[in-house]
């Protein structure tokens, strides 16, 4: 069996997340749909991990299986001939057949987009969080720097989180910062279910001194939900590489 | 009465173009009634023009009429309280009894967006038009140079249009290119229907040397919307900016 890598750019908006779901359109699902049709045998495509619905990506990486012999450029072609506008194929390459998605992925990098003023563009508002209030950005580059390297992230995932190994390696937090937008960016080994939005959330909370920025060891160590602030709405979050 | 100006940007593809119609949500529709919650009266919204819809706008201009005091930041701040996410007003001002956003326009400037590329990314999809195809640029400049100045546009404009004087001025028409992007803006003293889509429906026949460039004048001689070239889809059309 060929295996190919695709990145893949969507905006989540339109899909109820990435995940496969029956009688609603998802990403993963129209990936399938779209591929099968055009190597006209069914597929499975794993993605390098779930977004939520609402959740963009600018460059989610997926691998699919394939018994036919056509060129990546047809398969980059035809593949966006058949999917939703919401959905573009980006890249397609060859790759071994022991290259898997989630499997082989080693870090991935997200982005958070904060939108500082009191009016979003129409043309922004289903990709940023308006947040036009102070924040205290010392107070959050401080809490940000305490999350970094190895920690078990149980208090920064979804209560829901059915994996039992929750300990992530964090290689880059930073900043870049507009008058109009802050963008948060995250660098790691992966992440749990809502940890980056539950992430942020609780880096608001600092900005807003609501917590001090050396209760983040404290939140950690306690392994519990309920200390760390809410998750920040799913719009801001932009899944934008994922390196293996 | 006092009169407000102001300015709208709008993502067209959630509206049925400008002009209030029943029972459909139109950019005019919305405005009046979220005024007219804030004003708590009736009002009419006049703007510079009506935009088709998928049209976007970035600088729209209307002015309406109140009996209320409120201070121009209270109704920036409200209006956009009851609007959709997909309208925004940016600015309003206190402006003479006599200013009209239609009758007093001196000026309009429209852009309008094509995508040079075969795949356009999720997030750009609803703002431009892909046209990937080899484009002769040195004619569409000739041919553009052609359409300055004061001329019958009655063969670029809508065979619908019911405005019987189709005289208009053209005063600035330029490209801006990327290898991604080619960007047309076009300032005139207005635009009748359908007017930019077929004047750059036009200057692609002309790029694609199924016109020459010296057909224009021959084109708005004859008056007759048959010889020019189709209109473009709409969502590459923006309304940028309105002088007064």
């Amino acid at each position: 069996m060929r295996n190919l890598k695709l990145i893949v750019a969507y905006d989540g908006t339109e899909f109820h997340g990435w995940q496969s779901q029956p009688g609603l359109s998802t990403v993963q699902g129209e990936l399938e749909t779209a591929l099968a049709k055009l190597f006209n045998h069914p597929v499975d495509v794993n993605g390098s991990g779930r977004t939520d619905a609402g959740v963009h990506a600018r460059g989610q990486v997926a691998n699919v299986q394939t018994i036919r012999t056509m060129a990546t450029g047809s398969v980059l072609k035809g593949s966006n001939g058949l999917l939703p506008e919401g959905i573009r194929v980006l890249h397609v390459e060859d790759v071994d057949e022991t290259f898997h998605a989630r499997l082989s992925a080693k870090s991935k990098t997200y982005e958070y987009h904060i939108w500082r003023k009191y009016i979003v563009s129409p043309f922004l508002c289903r990709y940023v969080y308006k947040y036009p209030y102070p924040i205290n950005s010392a107070a959050v580059d401080d809490a940000g720097r305490r999350l970094l390297g190895i920690h078990d992230f149980t208090s920064f995932c979804s209560k829901d989180t059915v994996i039992e190994n929750r300990v992530r390696t964090i290689f880059d937090i930073h900043w870049r910062r507009t008058d109009d937008e802050w963008i948060f960016s995250i660098t790691g080994s992966g992440f749990l279910q809502r940890m980056v939005r539950t992430i942020v959330g609780t880096l608001l909370y600092v900005g807003q001194e609501r917590l001090l920025p050396d209760c983040i060891p404290a939140i950690l160590d306690a392994r519990d939900r309920n200390l760390a602030g809410p998750a920040a709405p799913a719009k801001g979050l932009h899944l934008v590489d994922v390196d293996y």
